[in-house]
């Protein structure tokens, strides 16, 4: 493929060859091992080699694969191994660590990589009249089960690889508007825009190897999202293919013409039809941004003045508070300091502390836009954050974290390697709502990771995109698993650690996930958080759309119990 | 009932009693007369008696009267003439002229008043056993016909008034969120909120006679979207009971979970259920506000102003930038000065001229917020106005627009005694082609309205609701209609006129409507604006959440033509 440069290695995070840089941030190892009560061996829990992963046989899909050969070339035609294992699995520690165990009992028959909107249409109508199931997958990054065919089915299951479409249709640069195909990447989508001065601003963990479509198909939320707003927010009009045809909207900057039907597609996570278009609010690139890292105190002082900060109309462009556990892992994953920083930083550490920062939170804050709006905009909140006892650490650190911000998921491969069990949990709720579940989850996690791992481990919290009703609250957990157990063992510990962290949301009044989508891994819950007849009307609809239940049978909609959200199957 | 303040006149808008104050703007009477073309006779479409009403016969619902009277109390239910005929249209031109010249041949059978959430699950249960069809009622402002049942249809007719579900079940000051009953009318709202220093900041022209419930049902906007957003944008929970079940979202900052469920029941129209809860995001009331009027050279030097200042992030609350001819009806319509300020407007007025601003453009501008914020904002947009030769009015043209904007409705009444056909209209489009949409409008209205009443009419527009990506353009026209037409004839053209006013917004690029909604008036065009599979999918949710086709059957969703789109039946 020509964009091989997006395509995960097979067994963890991101491209071949690229891995966590440990030896950059000496301290990391050190603290990591004994938070996550890792031991010293690198090889307790080694991959299996490519050549012993041994793929479900492939349906016999010659007939359907030669017509598909008609509409999209040969070369876009694949059902060799390597591609079939790129694609059975999304990015979860469960899928992780089934990739690196070599458990792979589900995988697409076929691969194929459309070319366009056409192609679609042509590929929906000929997996139609074979009976087969289509799965869209875009960079593959989703952590809830959404690109995962499931094993059950007895169909010819086809996965299509959206990367070859990625162009940028057009700007309306006077609209602020951009016509994108679903396969542009994170930064395939900024590259594109910036020769017109123009930037999307959606910045999630997993930019570099998510893709749009994607992102519109779980509702994923960006670094920013407390200006630009979350990917449903950006949406002006789309195009999607759905088994009984095309659904277009117009690009309108607001209307009232019944319901938003933009927004019934986003977050169908594949379940209803293929994106093919997307038209897109965009942005001017900002005259001015300012990132930089504060500490308070205590979360708890940290939480009380981003609450103010919001509720008095200074919203920053992003913040991220972390809870001291996280912020302990913060500055122990940075570059060490050199020359005069590394001189001032013993004695300034010292004089922290005596002022109460023992055990600091801390903030990572931006504001970004016209030079002097945002400057007073600053100028606020900083105001609004010295009451609540914040210490300035200026720009160096907010930067630093801006330039590292997408290297964590590798961190997880390295530890895995160690045994360690490593994911994050999120989900959001309103201000009054928050630090009480911030406690019970905690509360919750350190409980459950007890029982089922016989360690600690690291658990680690913050406070991330910001509204005026509330926030996302976004945990990473590490813990070795349980002495000996075999990787089955380890992704059942897994399964119990998640679902008691899901289920710990949901009781207590947060969503049953922020913006990582639902997939097999939050259904059990979808019920809950949409009501009985609520989530029957999304069913009866999809009915309508896809009567053969051909669009991703295992996602979202799905009426059978999860298919592996125990770790077996 | 206990909220009469709240119910219009038979025959028109607003309170028995209240009607438009032209004694108080001397200078607005002869220049209508003149725009419009009418004669001087305030009899020439005089309004039927009462008396004279014949009200189509109501069915035999005895049964179904008894059974609802055991739910809401013997005198919410109701089918008096009185509460038949105020319940049986909207308030559009068409509405009112068909009131005034007593042609009402569709109304409901009773007018049931809920008290609360399980008075309406009963109902609905109720109305679905008896074969009887439902319409929620707000208001009765739309101008869409949303509240209208149709003729045709041969079922008992229920129309559920929701005035007195006009509760403030909880605020959560600390999340900036109130759950609100949906018969709450706007200063109802307001008045709730005030006590806890907060606001909803949703201000429409029909703000004083409109409900939250009829807000959502239409995808309502106020005066301020452009910071608080459209209705939609507001919604963080809802609870919607339709014949098959009750769909209820939970309230949550942000999610994702699946496809947005209050976005598909938000601009439903009534035709899914009725809204018996919502949870809404609500504002502090703003530290500083300043309102003040602008005036530019030209129209097109006032676009450009607002296109530059929001596309450079200096978004106002709010900014209804208003065409010359409109601006000319402004400036009739202002209450005369006294004192120091009519001393001075004579010499100020050569003064304007002498520098181009003969035939102006008139800005109404605010910004609202944290004072030094909200000045800063401020200076920014003035600093882009004056590079585009704006000259400012000050606040206090400004502040008396605020205090007469929901006037003009009155107008319409007062000019009708003379014949005049008076309406308006309202799309939104992107940037890139709002002056051309503009232009293409106001040319396809100037002949639309020359060829079918043989008068030239006014036609006012305004461009309001900004968005980064565009913004609504609205219309107001009034013009005398042909000469010895019967009031059927006037209907006709008035048809024709509302013809051609949206023919030529969709297929310029323009939204169906921005804010006022589908119901029967724009449903010719709503597959255009949805695409076949869209709109299709819409109904065949419709099916599964209503299969009776109960709620609302003559609006949005019905598959049938217009009940009455071209004035007969």
């Amino acid at each position: 493929m020509s964009d091989d440069k997006y395509r995960h290695k097979w067994w963890g995070w991101g491209l071949e060859g690229i891995e966590y840089d440990m030896d950059a941030r000496p301290s990391l190892w050190p603290w990591i091992r004994q938070k996550g009560e890792l031991g010293d061996d690198p090889d307790l829990r080694p991959r299996v080699d490519l050549s012993e992963i041994r793929l479900p046989p492939a349906r016999n899909t010659e007939s359907l694969a030669s017509a598909l050969r008609m509409v999209v070339g040969d070369c876009n035609v694949r059902g060799d191994d390597d591609d079939r294992l790129v694609h059975c699995y999304g990015r979860s520690y469960r899928d992780v660590a089934r990739l690196r165990a070599g458990i792979v009992d589900t995988a697409p028959d076929l691969v194929v990589y459309p070319g366009g909107h056409d192609d679609v249409v042509r590929i929906v109508e000929l997996a139609t009249q074979h009976g087969a199931t289509l799965v869209p997958f875009g960079g593959g990054t989703n952590v809830a089960g959404c690109v995962e065919r499931t094993a059950h089915d007895s169909r010819p299951g086809i996965t299509l690889d959206m990367r070859r479409m990625n162009r940028l249709l057009a700007v309306d640069a006077q609209s602020r508007t951009a016509d994108l195909e679903p396969g542009l990447f994170g930064p395939q989508i900024e590259e594109a825009l910036a020769p017109h001065g123009l930037t999307l601003g959606h910045h999630p963990d997993s930019y570099i190897y998510s893709t749009l479509g994607g992102w519109l198909a779980t509702r994923s939320a960006g670094t920013q999202s407390n200006v630009y707003g979350k990917i449903e927010d950006m949406v002006v009009g789309m195009t999607v293919v759905t088994p009984t045809g095309v659904i277009e909207t117009r690009a309108l900057p607001a209307a009232s013409n019944g319901p938003d039907l933009n927004r019934l597609l986003v977050g169908s996570e594949g379940t209803f039809g293929v994106i093919t278009r997307a038209t897109m609010r965009v942005h001017a690139i900002p005259e001015y941004e300012d990132y930089r890292m504060l500490l308070f105190p205590t979360f708890q002082d940290g939480f009380a003045a981003l609450h103010e900060c919001v509720q008095c109309g200074y919203m920053p462009s992003l913040a991220r508070l972390s809870d001291e556990a996280e912020t302990e892992f913060m500055f122990a994953a940075k570059h060490p300091a050199t020359g005069f920083q590394r001189w001032i930083e013993g004695p300034a550490k010292k004089l922290l502390k005596a002022r109460g920062y023992g055990r600091p939170a801390a903030l990572v804050l931006a504001f970004e836009g016209p030079r002097q709006l945002t400057l007073e905009l600053r100028r606020g909140a900083m105001a609004i954050f010295k009451k609540h006892r914040t210490f300035d650490l200026g720009a160096s650190p907010g930067e630093s974290w801006k330039e590292s911000r997408y290297d964590v998921p590798y961190l997880r491969d390295f530890m895995m390697d160690y045994g360690a069990i490593a994911d994050s949990f999120e989900t959001s709720t309103v201000w009054s709502n928050l630090m009480r579940l911030y406690e019970t989850s905690n509360e919750a996690l350190r409980r459950v990771i007890g029982d089922v791992t016989g360690f600690h481990g690291y658990i680690g919290s913050h406070i991330s995109h910001l509204y005026e009703t509330g926030a996302c609250l976004y945990y990473t957990i590490a813990v070795r698993c349980r002495e000996g157990s075999t990787p089955e063992e380890a992704i059942e510990q897994y399964s119990e650690i998640k679902r008691v962290a899901t289920e710990t949301f949901v009781s207590g009044g947060g969503a049953l996930s922020h913006h990582h989508g639902v997939g097999y891994e939050h259904r059990p819950w979808i019920e809950r958080e949409l009501s009985e007849r609520g989530l029957a009307s999304l069913r009866q609809l999809k009915e309508s759309l896809d009567p053969d239940g051909i669009m991703n049978p295992g996602g979202l909609l799905a009426s059978e119990g999860p298919a592996r959200i125990d770790g077996s199957d």
